[in-house]
């Protein structure tokens, strides 16, 4: 197979960059964009052969925006991967945590730090909208006090040095990605189908939805439902049915796809085990 | 009935705050607390009556770590609100956008503030901890050159001014709050019904579950799967069902936890529609 150009949302050193190794080996070449509509783009135009999208997160919960862009798009699902999100306190080579007054990092990453910035008083964190990109600035020519909060990969990549490592409040840190193609093709034998639909909000209408699997022996990897804007009576849902899509699994959802009011196949892939660690 | 004590997490004018004004009115007592974890505590030992939590949020998701902490408390649901997260840019009166150079809040606050930052680049984000907290400082001497980000209640309550409304990169941005109590009585007849429980991982499980509550003519206004880290083969689920607890809707409760691997019921409480405005 070629080396593909998979387009993330973020800088070299990014999750999004760490998930792409894991499921795609460290060859892989990436292209970098700003904004996850921007990442999106660059696959339909076929400036990238793929992208990969975090779509939920085992502390925060599925990510209903990136749940919007995809339903919203015609590309297609075809891989999945799950990354253990940990953070490192990054600083310039010879620095020692007592140095360290100032730490920069994405408010997300900084949010899930509190803990750290709480028993360390003395370290200002500094909001910026690239935690990688912080990493590099700081190699480049930063404050011997200067220090970034990213992953191992960033440190790895732009030669910073570790001060500490794992220090996000809470371990059970998980992110789901998802890889996009415009195509169907996928790497191995597709064993997960992700739908949403939208049923009429009556008594049972999601009992009945799920009968079609149940009845088939089909099971599920997840289901979830989110209440409609505007549409009080409405629901839309999120599915991942496991099995083969030729099989029970795809009747299933051929079967919803005529009795809902809506429904949308995400895409066909092999689905990936929860990893424990990475 | 008597005026009541409420922990939130937050100072006054956090979107807590303002949840909780829109679910008890203006008069409501609250106590602050640095933690949801110091917010269950506070309910449980007594020295607030009531506790609310914010559950899930319309573009974030479910906030996994909060249905935890209910699911090991012994604190009941009694009651629910949603709110319209709506950001301010808040500066101290007679301030200018023009003369803003610096925007304090909270790390989730400024990253859906994004768009706001790219089109004012002469404005820095800086991370606090504490958005209302910031406006308070702000008003107490900070410079005319700073800002802070926040709800209209804390411009309010701390004399800001609101230098720009509505800020947030995303309008359809509404948190769901849940009221919690040591014991069971709520403010008006209960209609909807929150329980987690897990289920063996074999097919149709979930579809035999939902059943219970189809066969009554019980309808759900949620249901969502988390997959349980270390017990691969299960999955712990998230639902809400609505009607009269002591109707068909708590039959097929207690028939769901007879055959659950594990249940807990964590509320009947009166259900509040969707807000499309607050």
């Amino acid at each position: 197979m070629s080396i593909e150009t998979v387009a993330i949302q973020g800088e070299a050193g990014s999750f999004s960059h760490a998930a792409a190794r894991q499921l795609l080996g460290e060859d892989v070449r990436l292209l970098h964009r700003p904004s996850f509509d921007a990442l999106f783009q660059a696959v339909d135009t076929g400036e990238a052969d793929r992208g990969l999208l975090p779509i939920e997160n085992s502390l925060a919960g599925s990510i209903h925006e990136n749940y919007d862009r995809l339903s919203a798009s015609p590309l297609h699902i075809v891989g999945e991967t799950q990354l253990r999100v940990s953070h490192c306190l990054i600083g310039r080579p010879g620095s020692t945590l007592a140095s360290i007054r100032r730490a920069a990092s994405h408010a997300v990453a900084l949010a899930q730090c509190r803990r750290f910035f709480a028993e360390n008083p003395q370290i200002e964190p500094v909001v910026v909208y690239d935690t990688a990109g912080s990493v590099r600035d700081l190699m480049k020519g930063g404050l011997a006090s200067g220090a970034a909060i990213g992953s191992r990969l960033s440190a790895e990549l732009y030669g910073g040095q570790v001060l500490r490592e794992a220090i996000e409040d809470d371990p059970r840190n998980y992110t789901r990605f998802l890889l996009l193609s415009r195509g169907t093709e996928t790497a191995g034998a597709p064993s997960k189908t992700s739908v949403t639909f939208v049923l009429h909000n009556q008594p049972g209408a999601l009992h009945r939805a799920l009968g079609m699997f149940a009845s088939r022996g089909v099971d599920l990897a997840k289901i979830e439902s989110r209440p409609l804007r505007g549409r009080p009576w409405e629901y839309a849902f999120y599915l991942d049915a496991l099995g083969d899509p030729d099989g029970p699994a795809g009747e299933a959802v051929r079967e919803l796809a005529s009795s809902a009011v809506s429904l949308r196949v995400l895409g066909s892939y092999p689905a990936s085990a929860w990893r424990e660690d990475s």
